[in-house]
C-alpha cells in the first residue's frame, strides 16, 4: 500500500465529493487530485527526485494536505517541521534530513529566510502562505498553475514516506523514518478501530505537522472522507466549524477538549453539534471531571483514546468508546491507555526483555507493521530502540487481565512522599472535580520532611477562582490525605509540548534547580 | 503481520471467551492457543521444518481452525485440499506442493491411504476424524496430549503462509502462494469493511478449505471473535446454530442463502434469529428474488457481497450493505460486485493494459498488498497473471461512474442470440421472480436460426412446480422478448463448484458437444 492509493480510490468512487475545505476554499476529490499531480510536477521541476526530502513549515491549511499527498505522489519524502520548536531545532531537522525544498507560510517566512542562508542542502523555497510571495520564493498558486501534472510515482510499501522529527523538547531531535507500509497499515488499522467511519467529515484542528493528526487523518483518507482544516485551535472556531461543516470526527488532546467544553461560547451561543460522532484524543488520559463535562456538553459523542508515539506511526493501543461509558468508567478504564490495536502486539517487559506478569510495571514494547524503519542516520539509536522487531517505547506501564495498559505516566510522574507512591493523575482527577478548575497538573517538589511534597498547578475557568484550602478540602473528600496537594500555583495556562502534552519538566524546573529527583 | 498474531491478541484481551465451538466441543482462546502450540509441537516432532507444506483433507471441523493456526505457529505452510475435487486432482496438489504431512478425517481416510502409496513426499498421516485412527496414522488427540507445546515461530509478512490450489474444475490446478502479509492485509481490510464487528460470533458453514471462508474468518480472527463450525451446509442445522450459538456473521454463496430462506423449516419451526447481523456472500451476484425473500425472512440483517479470487487473498471488491437497501436496489447496485475494498486498486483495462473509460467492458485487474506471491513452481503462469503488480483476473467487466464494477459474468456467460447481447444474470433475475422457482441458471444453446438460443435450467422449491409457458409469460412482463428463455430444463439441483459457483460449463456441455461457441 502507498499513501496516494487512498486518493485514487476516492476519485474513482466519488470524484465530486468535498475533499478539502479551508475557509472559503473548497475542492472536490477530482480537483484535489489534479492539484496534487500539479504540485508533484512542480516539485519535480524544482529538482525533487525519488527519495528527496521536502520540508513544510506552516500552520494548518488545506495546502498541508496537498503537500502530504503531492510529495509521495512525486516520489519524494515528507519532512513536516514542528512549528513549536525553536529556530535552532527546526534548522537541525532541515540539515539533518538534507531537505532540499521547503514550503513555508506567512508565519514562518522570516525564519525560512534565515534557513536559506544557513542550511546548505536547501535549494528552493515555496511560499504557501496567503500574501504575496517574498523575493526569491516561488508563489504556490502560480507554481501549480504553470506545472505539468506528474504521474503518480506509485511508491511501494517499503519505500520511505517521511522523516518525522521528534523529541525536541526532551533532548536531541531524532528523525523517525516511516515507510508507506508503516503509515498505511496504521491508517487502515485506525479505520478498522473506528477512528473513521463512512460518510464522515474530519476536522484537522491539532497541528498537522504532528503524526497524531496525520495518523487519524489517514483513517479518513482510507475511508474517502472529507477534510476540514482550521489554521489553529480556537474553541469558538471549532464550534462554528462543527456546526457549519457537519463535522463527524475530531482528534484533540484532553486540554483542547477541556478548553472546548468549558468555553463560554459553548453555553452562550448554543450550536447544532449533532453531526459529531467521535472525538479521539491522545497524549494523556482524560480526567474524570473533564470527561464528565465533555459527555454532558456533547451527548451521544463517542470518546476514544489512542496511545502511541511517532515511532509507531503512531498508534499502539486504543481505548475504545465503550470503556468511556458508565460500565467502563466504573471499572476505572478511562485511566487506561487502552488495548493493543488491530495491528499491534503489546507487551510489558523487564530490562532483559522478558515479559512480566500482569500488574507488574515494566517497559511498554510494541511490534507490528507500523514500527518505524529506524532513526535517520542513527543506527546505534535505532538498534537500541528496536530490538528483535519490538519498539521499546521508554514508557513504563502495566497491563491488566484484559490487556488494558496503564501508562505509569509515566513512571517519572510518580511522586514519592513519605515513602508512599502517589500517582499524579489520581490527584489531578480530584482537583479537577472542582467546578472552577479548568485544568490542573500535579508534580512533586522537594520537601525536607517528606522527600517530595505534592504540588498542584491550577488553571481556573474564565472569570472564576478558588482558594487552595477549598481544593484541599475537596481532595480530602475524594482521595487519601497523604495524596492531597500541600501547595498550589494558580496560572493562566499550562505549558504544552507540540503534541499537547503538559510539560511537567518545565513546571518542576524552578523547584528542583540544583537538586536531583530520586524517582526514576 | 502474521496469522497467529490475531490469536495472541485474543488471548491477551479475553482468554476465557469462547473461541471455537463444534458440536459438543468448545474451547476458550486460552485453551485454543494451548492446543495450537501443542499441535505445532507435534507437527515439528513429525518432521515439519520452516516452510514445509502440511496438507489437510477434511470436512469442516474445529480441528480445521487448529490446523490453520498451528501450521504457521510451527513455521510451516498450509495446503488445504479441495474436498470436492477428484482423487487425481487432490493427488496432484499434494505432489506438486511436496506436502510431507497430511491431516485427514473419516470422510477421506480411504483416499488418503492411496495417497500414502502414490505421493512420494508424503511421510506422515494424522487422523483428525472422530473414530479410531486407522493403522499407520497418528491419532489427533493422543498426538496433542503427548506433544511439547512449541513457541510461535513468528513468521514475517513476506513469509509463505499457504499454497491454495485453484482451478481444478476448469483445467490444470495451480498452487496460489499467499504470504502472511497477503492474508493479514486481506483480513484486516475485511474487518475494516465491516465483514466482522465487535462481540461477534462467526459461523463457518462454507467449506473451510476455500479461501472465501478463511478470508472472512480472518476478519473475525482480527476482531477476536468466536468461531462456530458446522461440518457441512444443511439448512436446518444452520438455523439451529444461529439460534443456539447467537451467530452474528456468516459467509454463504447465493445458492446457500436461497436454500436457507426457502427451507420449509424456516417457516414450520420459527427460531429466534435476531442475533444475526451480516451475511456476506460471494461467487456470484444475488438475484433480486432471492434477496427479496432473504430480506423478508431475515429482517434487519445486512447483506454484503465480496468479489475476488484466491489469487487476491481473496477479496478485491465489496458491495456494501447500503447497496442492498431500497435506494441501492433502485439503482440496480445488487447486480454489481461492489467497489474496490480498502486495500485494493481496481481497474478495467484493454489487452494493452490501458485503462478503459467507465462503462467499457475490459479485463478486471487488481493491485494491492493482497496480490499473491505467484503460482507455485509456475513462473511463466505467474508472469502472465501478475504484470507490473496488477493481478489479471481473467474476468471481464465494466465500472460505473462511482467505481462499482459489474462482472460481465462473466464475459463467457453472455448469450448472443440473433446478434443481440443477452446477459444471463438479467434473465435469471426474471425467472427467479416466480414464487415456485428456487434457483435458475440461464445458458446459450445452439440454434440454427439465431446462433444461440436462451435456455433456462430451473430448480423448483420443494413440493412446487411451474410450467415453462408460465415462466415465459412472467419474463415477457419483465424483460425484452428476445431475452426470454425459449426452452427449459427442470432439475433437482444445479451443479456447483467447490466455491459454490454454478458450473455453467457442465450445463452447456451436452448441448455443445462437437460444436464451438462463438462467444469469447
Amino acid at each position: 500500500m502507498y499513501l496516494t492509493q487512498t486518493l485514487h480510490r476516492a476519485v474513482q468512487q466519488h470524484p465530486d465529493r468535498m475533499a478539502v475545505r479551508f475557509g472559503d476554499r473548497q475542492r472536490s476529490f477530482a480537483e484535489l487530485a489534479e492539484r496534487v499531480a500539479r504540485l508533484a510536477g512542480a516539485l519535480q521541476a524544482l529538482g525533487m527526485r525519488a527519495g528527496d526530502r521536502v520540508a513544510m513549515l506552516s500552520l494548518n491549511s488545506d495546502r498541508y494536505l496537498e503537500y502530504q499527498m503531492a510529495v509521495p505522489w512525486g516520489g519524494g519524502v515528507l519532512n513536516p517541521c514542528n512549528t513549536r520548536w525553536s529556530a535552532a531545532e527546526i534548522r537541525f531537522s532541515l540539515e539533518d534530513s538534507g531537505s532540499s525544498i521547503l514550503l513555508v507560510d506567512d508565519s514562518f517566512q522570516a525564519m525560512a529566510e534565515g534557513f536559506r542562508r544557513e542550511v546548505g542542502s536547501l535549494r528552493e523555497l515555496v511560499f504557501c502562505g496567503d500574501g504575496p510571495a517574498p523575493a526569491g520564493m516561488h508563489a504556490y498558486e502560480p507554481l501549480l498553475a504553470a506545472a505539468t501534472p506528474a504521474p503518480d510515482a506509485v511508491r511501494r510499501g517499503e519505500d520511505l514516506a517521511g522523516i518525522f522529527y521528534t523529541g525536541g523538547t526532551t533532548g536531541f531531535p531524532k528523525g523517525v523514518m516511516l515507510s508507506h507500509g508503516n503509515l498505511c497499515s496504521s491508517g487502515l488499522g485506525a479505520r478498522a478501530d473506528g477512528l473513521a467511519a463512512p460518510d464522515g467529515v474530519y476536522l484537522h484542528v491539532a497541528p498537522m505537522f504532528h503524526l497524531a493528526d496525520m495518523g487519524c487523518g489517514l483513517a479518513h483518507w482510507f475511508e474517502g472522507n472529507g477534510h476540514v482544516v482550521l489554521p489553529a485551535f480556537r474553541p469558538e472556531d471549532v464550534l462554528d466549524s462543527i456546526e457549519r461543516d457537519r463535522i463527524t470526527h475530531m482528534l484533540m488532546v484532553p486540554t483542547m477538549i477541556q478548553m472546548l467544553v468549558d468555553h463560554p461560547s459553548m453555553h452562550e451561543r448554543p450550536r447544532d453539534l449533532g453531526s459529531l460522532r467521535t472525538i479521539a484524543y491522545g497524549a494523556s488520559p482524560i480526567s474524570e471531571a473533564v470527561l464528565d463535562r465533555a459527555m454532558a456538553a456533547l451527548p451521544g459523542v463517542d470518546f476514544a483514546q489512542a496511545y502511541g508515539m511517532t515511532e509507531l506511526s503512531p498508534v499502539a493501543t486504543v481505548n475504545p468508546a465503550w470503556a468511556h461509558r458508565p460500565e467502563g468508567r466504573a471499572r476505572g478504564l478511562t485511566r487506561s491507555a487502552g488495548r493493543a490495536s488491530f495491528i499491534s502486539e503489546v507487551r510489558i517487559v523487564d530490562p532483559m526483555d522478558e515479559e512480566l506478569p500482569r500488574g507488574s510495571i515494566g517497559e511498554i514494547v510494541v511490534r507490528g507493521p507500523h514500527v518505524m524503519q529506524g532513526y535517520w542516520n542513527q543506527p546505534a539509536l535505532t538498534a537500541a530502540a528496536v530490538r528483535d522487531g519490538w519498539m521499546h517505547t521508554g514508557d513504563g506501564g502495566w497491563m491488566d487481565a484484559e490487556g488494558f495498559i496503564y501508562v505509569a505516566d509515566r513512571m517519572k510522574d510518580m511522586i514519592i512522599s513519605g515513602g508512599e507512591n502517589i500517582y499524579s493523575a489520581e490527584v489531578e482527577n480530584a482537583v479537577a472535580q472542582h467546578p472552577a478548575v479548568a485544568a490542573c497538573a500535579v508534580i512533586g517538589i522537594p520537601s525536607e520532611e517528606w522527600g517530595e511534597s505534592v504540588h498542584a498547578v491550577v488553571v481556573c475557568k474564565p472569570r472564576q477562582s478558588v482558594a487552595g484550602d477549598e481544593l484541599i478540602a475537596l481532595c480530602k473528600s475524594l482521595i487519601a490525605g497523604y495524596k492531597c496537594p500541600r501547595s498550589f500555583d494558580f496560572v493562566d495556562a499550562l505549558p504544552l509540548s507540540g503534541a499537547g502534552k503538559v510539560l511537567k519538566t518545565q513546571l518542576r524546573a524552578p523547584f528542583w534547580e540544583g537538586r536531583q529527583r530520586q524517582v526514576a
